[in-house]
């Protein structure tokens, strides 16, 4: 069974935020923190400014060829040297979504090389798509980075050149959420302050 | 946003409940009648044996070339001399799962002619398939078949030659449900009784 994962804003969690930017559309309210958990401990955290939430899934558009050079060279989440994070929640439009699945994998790639322009930046950007439109929730997909310290004007990089691409005139909304990880010591001290 | 579709199996609802019967792994519990209703409704009837929730979401596998034949001869749903009906909930395998798109596409259409097969039997069987397993539903589809009475023949044979091919080696448990639209009399009697 396909579990969902969490991205709850708030006064705590795993993740200082350092900037909430709307890129297109309507922003998300400012949180301090952000948690990220599995779908089941929703409950037990009700001071939280938004929530979103997004499951892993099976791959949309990526071929085994493709798959198979990502998973050669992609590096895994939560790296020791991993210290920077982006939440890059989006939404496409209803046009985008009424596309049959060959047009909608023409544009990412062919039009778009989304996957080749993503391949440059590995394995420095660590990165895991959760869906998000068939929950029912505000946003279609929840992008998601961690990459070291070093590697930050690569991934603004990588950014702005997705951002031009024919695939992001679909893209209706998008904020950017740019967190460090907090250290052991700040996370102890927001528990003694709850 | 995408809402959900619910299909409530219980003493009261649209459609009258003829078999349940389990083609692969486990049954669904017995009900005398199916209710199918948008997913917000779903708080307000507490009498139900078991409810499956599902999205119609985008197009997986279908190309442009096909969908754009299916919307040329398709029937839409709810005809008046559509009387019969069938939910087909189906659950693949993890290994499915694990396949590219290229390789799903692959099974489903130019080794399964799932969709040429399909086409065969249009407009006689109008159907509709809604998306469960990114919900954390524990089937990953659940398909929908509305026709008249004398299309049944064609029908089972639909059922029979979809379960022959390479793409249902996937399918680990299938459940048909064959219903019956409950006349207004019917529903009426059931609202008394309740």
């Amino acid at each position: 069974m396909v579990t969902s994962t969490l991205f709850i804003g708030g006064d705590e969690g795993q993740w200082r935020v350092d900037t909430i930017r709307a890129i297109r559309g309507a922003d998300l309210a400012i949180a301090s923190h952000l948690e990220v958990t599995s779908g089941n401990d929703a409950f037990t955290r009700p001071l939280s400014v938004w929530r979103l939430r997004g499951v892993t899934s099976s791959l949309r558009y990526t071929n085994k060829y493709e798959r198979d050079r990502l998973q050669a060279i992609q590096s895994s989440l939560d790296r020791s040297d991993a210290f920077c994070a982006a939440l890059i929640p989006i939404k496409k439009s209803d046009v985008w979504w009424s596309l049959a699945q060959d047009e909608r994998r023409a544009i990412v790639e062919e039009q778009s090389s989304h996957f080749q322009i993503g391949m440059e930046y590995l394995p420095a950007v660590a990165r895991q798509l959760y869906h998000s439109r068939d929950l029912g929730e505000s946003f279609d997909f929840l992008t998601w980075f961690e990459f070291p310290e070093e590697s930050a004007p690569q991934f603004d990089e990588l950014l702005k050149r997705l951002r031009m691409t024919e695939e992001w005139r679909y893209v209706e909304r998008e904020v950017e959420v740019r967190l460090t990880r907090a250290s052991s010591k700040k996370k102890h001290a927001n528990w003694e302050k709850a």
